[in-house]
């Protein structure tokens, strides 16, 4: 892992190069071999006697060693070329940048601009542009058939049969192939059970998919405050937070240099940027929720569809009817979208703007295929306030919604909460599929409890591996900085570990065929005591082998036949070549039985049990 | 808080001091109103608006500054009079302390003995020791008085009703009753459904329960081992892990001096201390399974029966006719306790000794009241080997050996697993409680996953609460050193506040009628910004604290009415204040309502809406 300082120092550093002992690969899917699909190939030891594991990778040209990277310059924006093969697009002018954009910073604390500059496209009318539009016509795109081939994580379609066999997990009604093919990615997205968040300018883009039936993803929330931080590091976030596998992140940041700050997170992000637009446009008309309009929140989504951000969070479910329901709630309303809609609706007494104008922000968003993340404005912020009826109220309200945006030929996912207890989150997911039409759901934590403000990460890590396996597709990271200050890169690294855990956790559960390839390998490296593999299999290499050096720091160590837990003169660990030996003895009809059956007799008892007959035997003492 | 260092080096420095913002109350129960029961009251802030919230308080007298602590003394032994005013004990010399009781250890090794020296008790022939043999005579001990008090958090009776409309969990049979009385606790005991674990040795003991109807608790494993750390270290580990919350602490010590690191853990525990026999007995005979026997073992337990162990996990279930189902696991035999007793069998072609021997250990245990913690020696070491026959087969023998325990008069708890995904961890709980009739369950995690090194107490903080919720009564730690080395002060510290927070969760889920007490009071001072209150409440006000600080630092901050996250100029949790006073104004049926109904009139629908129509109303566009 090298940290680049690029020559400029005003500019950010980033972490380039590969994880420990890793090498970038790219897979060329049959239907467009052209395409190169990377994949994260972890190195096994010498004699590990088991072939290298392909990983997904979210990390980008980051960790790719052949690739000079220039924060400056950007990535390489190889699908702008998708999108114009396309057709029906157009470039344009492009609104121009305004100094409110940036909360009119002065010059003294502006932020460097981002240097290049790329006209941006939108879709002209009477043109398919959204990929639920072309999944729909029953076209397969570029996009579409990357992410089949990511999804099989390098695995060919011959080994499904083997690798299903594996997968006995419970998965809820959700049903994923064995093998995913570009034609599956189709029919999910032309059905809304899918969504591949992927704004025509965001051309640095490598393409994921969030749906029941895929692996289950996970968000990395950035972003500046008007209290803290600065856009060098929020850059070298969002590097980091996709280098532990963050699959999407949102660009949260609020106060000053907003703009400039999500200009240079889009041009070198390789994931989908998630923004919350309202965020913007509240900094526009100085922070006062009231002095919002419809034309001032407009003006920011064309702004930010322009940038390329892929995915809005719209909190157009929060409704003047709602609001009075979160009163008596012990934490009311803790969204801060939708707290800033719920005092808009109040001091105009007026429904929400973003309700009212849904069909607008539709069209808008349709021609950029700007997917939306329906937010949950009034989701609670606390056990006390979980599954109550304003939570619902929205939720269906998002129902009704999704319905619009999908007439509208927009992709759709929905937001969730938040904090819920285990026996209450079931619930939620089955809501949510129910109402709206089993589109994606993306929810933040959910929190099991509130007693540990510190450790939130982990009280909404039980929540997050459970909904996750009840059929939730995408997970939002909570740090452990949670309810307590913005995070800084540890907290991200923390959040992202922790969430690939309850993501993963949940695909082992769902039964994805594939998810439990990785366990195995992990556990035979754990078995036959080869450190190094169980490290760099690990979601975390650096950690696992920092706390291994701990006890044991010597090198000599980390090929030692023992641990620190019972140490060299005693191993459970190799008591089991015995104990297979002893078995084979056993298996053996020929030789073993007969050379056993003397010892048998002598016992007067049988000491060889069927699996299947050992609960009989134990009635017969 | 404050680190106590002893006059004389040699002796451990223990933790002492209240925790923040915390003193030590005692509740006297009104059977038996010279008992001291410790709760932790939490003090909040001035202007709260609300009373002190007494909780769980496992610390013992190191967080009461009126009590002077001096390790080289051990505790006060106040529980001695219990045992000698119910009779049936006679004191007696005991069995002397021999050198491989500490593995041979030469002088210059060898760690400081603990000075006061106490002569052990034992149970008389023809008389009841146990509280399973007290209760099934309908006698209620002071041990069951004092855990009856214990788990009702302060609550007094009259306030039961209130409680339980809190209190809207699944709890998947569990009867968690609104109130405990000692005659419930006696009850539970009986039926063999809870334990107190509590050796007539260990007169320092402050009694706790384990049971599925009682809160969920948590044990910290420590001990030394042959390669690493130090008896000073294990004393302050114990001290430590019951400061933040465990509720029973395991010396799994290996190597020399376990004799004399285990006399000082039991003098200065306020906890119930657990062991592992086998591991003693192991290093009385070269580490070398081949050579245990059975009078080496018995000699062991009546060793450690003598210091005041309060429970043995005893590895009685690994039999012979078992071991060869492991042959084909990933990871074969994982358990330390489980592969030696396998390494033996195999050895000798023989059925365990502690199978064979069971009675006579109950005999033993018996007239100490140590309870049964029967381990599970098959249980599986990755996902892989979850739920296999070997594991079920154990589990059904020590069903059975729990039925000749209960008959011998014994406690008895049932260990489980280990590593086991989401979707089968409900199996292990069901068959548990159907297989050993309803004796406590005790697991080890599970591990929901094996992909992530360093953060085993993530991936089994969530299948502990999980199981937790399903009915498991007691939560074995990991942390995050497991498979990686031994755990160090901070691993100790992070892995008892993963496992309460999956304790809590579990309980909040069962819906524990005061769980949600404590939820509720942090939600009300996170939404009051009362920073000092939210921290205070927490598991680890440290921690939140500092995270806090990291952001905001300036002592300023701590009573400021905004945070890092939105920012002193607008913050969502503000705006409730408005919500409120418009739901007031709406709910004003002289007032409001007229006020308001020329504006409902005005927008041409109805903004109001009750919370049983609002689906209805979305129907309606």
């Amino acid at each position: 892992m090298n940290i680049r300082s690029n020559p400029d120092t005003t500019l950010p550093a980033v972490t380039t190069g590969p994880l420990p002992s890793s090498r970038k690969i790219f897979a060329a899917p049959e239907a467009a071999p052209d395409l190169r699909v990377p994949l994260r190939e972890i190195i096994l030891s010498e004699g590990a006697g088991e072939p290298n594991l392909p990983v997904y990778d979210t990390s980008g040209p980051y960790t790719d060693p052949s690739v000079t990277i220039d924060v400056n310059s950007g990535l390489p924006r190889n699908r702008l070329a998708w999108v114009r093969e396309r057709g029906g697009v157009e470039e344009y002018q492009g609104r121009e940048i305004k100094p409110e954009d940036n909360g009119n910073v002065g010059a003294s604390h502006a932020a460097k601009a981002f240097t290049a500059h790329h006209k941006p496209l939108r879709g002209l009318d009477g043109h398919k542009i959204t990929q639920l539009e072309f999944a729909r016509a029953g076209i397969i795109t570029r996009e579409m058939i990357y992410v089949a081939e990511r999804e099989n994580l390098g695995r060919k379609q011959q080994l499904e049969r083997a690798e299903a066999a594996l997968a006995d997990g419970e998965s809820f009604g959700a049903e994923v192939p064995a093998f995913i093919t570009p034609e599956f990615v189709r029919s999910e997205i032309a059905r809304g059970r899918a969504i591949i968040p992927s704004n025509i300018n965001h051309a640095e883009l490598e393409p994921m998919i969030i749906g029941r039936n895929f692996l289950t993803k996970i968000n990395a929330n950035i972003g500046n405050s008007a209290v803290t931080s600065s856009v060098e590091e929020e850059v070298d976030k969002m590097v980091w937070a996709i280098r532990w596998g963050a699959d999407t992140v949102m660009d949260l940041s609020t106060g000053r240099n907003i703009h400039t700050t999500r200009e240079w997170i889009l041009r070198n992000s390789p994931v989908p940027i998630g923004t919350v637009p309202i965020y913007q446009a509240l900094e526009k008309c100085d922070g006062d929720p009231v002095k919002l309009t419809w034309e001032l929140y407009k003006d920011t989504l064309i702004e930010q569809c322009e940038q390329g951000v892929d995915y809005f969070t719209i909190h157009a479910g929060v409704r003047l009817p709602y609001i009075h329901l979160t009163a008596n709630r012990v934490t009311g309303i803790v969204s801060r979208g939708g707290s800033i809609m719920a005092k808009w609706c109040l001091a105009h007494h007026k429904e929400s703007f973003l309700y009212t104008h849904f069909d607008e922000i539709c069209d808008l968003m349709r021609k950029y295929d700007v997917s939306f993340s329906l937010g949950d404005g009034l989701r609670p912020g606390s056990i006390a306030d979980a599954n109550d009826r304003a939570q619902f109220a929205e939720l269906e309200t998002l129902g009704e919604l999704t319905k619009i945006a999908w007439e509208k030929g927009c992709q759709v996912m929905i937001e969730g909460p938040g904090h819920v207890p285990m026996h209450k989150i079931k619930i939620n997911m089955d809501k949510q599929l129910k109402e709206c039409g089993e589109a994606p759901f993306y929810t933040l934590g959910p929190l099991t409890t509130d007693i540990a403000p510190g450790y939130d990460h982990i009280t909404s890590g039980i929540g997050a591996a459970m909904i996750g396996w009840f059929g939730c597709a995408m997970l939002c990271y909570v740090t452990p900085k949670e309810h307590l200050g913005l995070p800084d890169r540890n907290d991200v690294k923390t959040g992202v570990i922790t969430y690939k855990i309850a993501a993963h956790a949940a695909d082992l559960a769902k039964g994805h065929p594939a998810a439990q390839l990785r366990d195995d390998a992990l556990s035979r490296a754990r078995f036959d005591f080869r450190w190094q593999d169980q490290f760099n299999l690990g979601l975390d290499p650096d950690t696992a082998c920092k706390f291994h050096d701990e006890t044991l720091p010597k090198e000599a160590h980390k090929v030692a036949h023992f641990c620190s837990m019972c140490g060299p003169k005693f191993c459970s660990m190799k008591i089991t070549q015995d104990v297979r030996d002893y078995a084979a003895t056993l298996n053996d009809k020929e030789q073993g039985m007969a050379k056993m059956s003397a010892k048998f007799k002598e016992m007067g008892e049988s000491v060889y049990l069927d699996a299947d007959v050992v609960k009989e035997s134990n009635r017969v003492l």
